[in-house]
């Protein structure tokens, strides 16, 4: 292989980040891993996010991930000393991530037809919580009201389940999934640039629709047929049996159970033998019809066992499942060491830590190698920046 | 606006889609929507995923959506003709998706080595359950399983609620995630190649990996500090008041009320404005630590009301709020129609239908002129494209 395999797509697109929390700056952190130079813009005192969660030696941990290979450099947009370094920082970029509320860029003067302006080709992308028009424009964005409003929410949940509240994703996946897109329709534009499809332009990702675009054929069919999606719990109604079940440590195993073949496997690994052969089970329909009874066979055996000792009998029987791995599940896990999907780096402010690999590999390109550093301090670059990038002559 | 701003970003990238069921079909959906010329390989029988979900006339009606902007060619890769016309689409495009078994692909002699033989700056997107290496990698792949592992179906739970499985996302989210990232690290490497950075390449995207990237700053505060990260249901324990309440209609009402200039407003419009004034709820961190007393408040008060009209108060007084959106509350929400994020198409198929907008958006393109045309029929561009694009010399 020859050495040119061994650069990151990205290397040597430019991206100016003017995010705060989640998704904008999970947006260049998955460009920055995939190689591009993200110059971070944090208001002197930092991104407020670089306040959640646990610290180390002062150093807050989750920013070592947040913000890896990414440059830091702080400004005060209100002044016009920032004013003029973001601008000067736009002239030299291919592209900004910005996630601050409609408006909020153009009342500092530096809205995309002032950034156009100075740059033509630049490509603006920007996410809030409901876009940059329509009626819920200016109302505060909260990642969970994403998820409601997009509709995942009503799904994340026990069929005829009044005692609790339909649980979050657990996750902030509204931020993420907008953050996700963002940096795809960022890249694309990019490709667009070079390809002489058009100049700099203008995107619009928002949390609602991006939550809104994983509802597979449920619009349609509301549409056509009246039918609302009703959640399902953890099972799948066109499939028997697969579903979740409770095991004698008080952990949870998933169970995929339902093609023909899998399913007399299951049922013979769980002392049942007479259910694989038994007419009322004998494909997916029929089992979908009987699938309480299933579900009680099963659910008698794995509560006789921890979710761990359950997991080898059916791995062994080669039964496709898994228990609901937790954080520690994860990180001892052997296909998550043998893969570097987690690993440990070393981080100057922090020591060593554990960091996961980017989503998406590419030949000749380590998962370690495609983290170059840590998320750095806020500021930490303002020297390199300031001085040598933009005391150049662009 | 001149003209050339009309043009989607990835006009004139031409992707080949070796997919079934969601995580590839997904990717170059999104690949279609930003307005790549996709071509979509399907056995002689149509992708399985044609087969789920309601039909209408005979014809499936997710797939209007799925396959969208897609252009459709039936091949057998098991016979020498259709190795061949594979062969012929690879050499005349940019990329490749595909999310066969690993080895599956490398087993036709349509692996890697094959294709760049062919077409050395192809960009091959290989999307599995597990990735393609590893000691897992030959385990059957299941979305649920993904889910399951990559750690996020154990967030997705109430804290100690054992009569009922922690409910799925409600979607397939592990095979959406993969198939994003698919499409991010595609595009991303189609520019790496524009720029010159290296020559075509192989990419490797998973579930696993895809759904463990959501993890924000759990895997490092593991490693540091031994601590994991357990469910918190509907709430966020480090913000009071915010949680999902019960509503008079058997709805749930999703209220962000943790600042303390809402929560004023929350207590006030649940007339409860000795609360707003109480030393003991005065800052966010008081509230944290009196929440059951707070969360009893306000259910209180959306138990006597419907989920509608509670959020009607709320939305008046200011306060962040939304109740899970059903199908038919998105269908019919006035920004979800302002914003064309539903919209009514022609499906030729079909008659009438209702599509979600892309989820991102450039200026001078709008949601409705994203929509090319619907989901074809299986082997629908056998003509234009074995004829027509393989017959010319390229």
């Amino acid at each position: 292989m020859s050495d040119v395999q061994k650069k990151l797509p990205l290397e040597g697109l430019r991206v100016v980040e003017l995010g705060h929390y989640i998704a904008a700056p999970f947006a260049t952190r998955l460009l920055a891993d995939l190689g591009a130079e993200v110059i971070k813009v944090e208001p002197p005192e930092g991104d407020p996010v670089r306040g959640w969660g646990s610290v180390k030696d002062g150093h807050p941990v989750w920013f070592s991930v947040h913000g890896r290979n990414k440059l830091s450099v702080t400004l005060d947009l209100k002044s016009e000393d920032g004013k003029a370094k973001l601008r000067a920082l736009c002239e030299r970029a291919d592209a900004l991530v910005e996630n601050f509320r409609p408006g909020y860029l153009e009342r500092l003067g530096l809205g995309p037809t002032a950034l156009h302006a100075i740059n033509p080709n630049l490509i603006i992308a920007r996410v809030s919580g409901y876009g940059q028009d329509g009626p819920y424009r200016d109302k505060p964005a909260f990642g969970a009201i994403g998820e409601a409003m997009g509709g995942l929410r009503h799904l994340t949940a026990n069929p005829g389940q009044t005692d609790y509240p339909p649980p979050r994703c657990g996750v902030s996946i509204s931020d993420d999934l907008a953050g996700m897109y963002a940096a795809m329709a960022l890249v694309s534009a990019c490709w667009g640039v070079k390809a002489g499809n058009h100049a700099g332009r203008v995107i619009d990702v928002d949390l609602v629709t991006s939550v809104f675009s994983l509802m597979e054929g449920m619009l349609p069919e509301y549409g056509l047929f009246g039918s609302v999606r009703q959640p399902q719990g953890a099972a799948i109604k066109t499939a028997a049996p697969t579903n979740t079940y409770p095991c004698a440590d008080g952990k949870w195993l998933c169970i995929a159970g339902n093609s023909d073949l899998i399913f007399r496997r299951l049922m013979a690994a769980i002392g049942r033998p007479e259910l694989a052969t038994d007419p009322r089970m004998a494909n997916n329909n029929l089992r979908c019809a009987n699938v309480e009874e299933l579900d009680q066979a099963i659910a008698d055996w794995t509560r006789t066992r921890t979710a761990k000792e359950a997991e080898d009998v059916l791995e062994a029987a080669e039964v496709p499942c898994s228990r609901l791995y937790d954080m520690k599940d994860c990180a001892e896990d052997p296909h998550f060491q043998a893969r570097d999907i987690v690993m440990e780096v070393q981080d100057p402010l922090i020591g060593p830590i554990l960091h996961p690999a980017a989503p998406f590999r590419f030949d000749g390109v380590s998962a370690r190698d495609m983290v170059r550093w840590t998320g750095p301090e806020a500021g930490a670059h303002n020297d390199h920046v300031f001085k040598e990038l933009l005391g150049k002559t662009s």
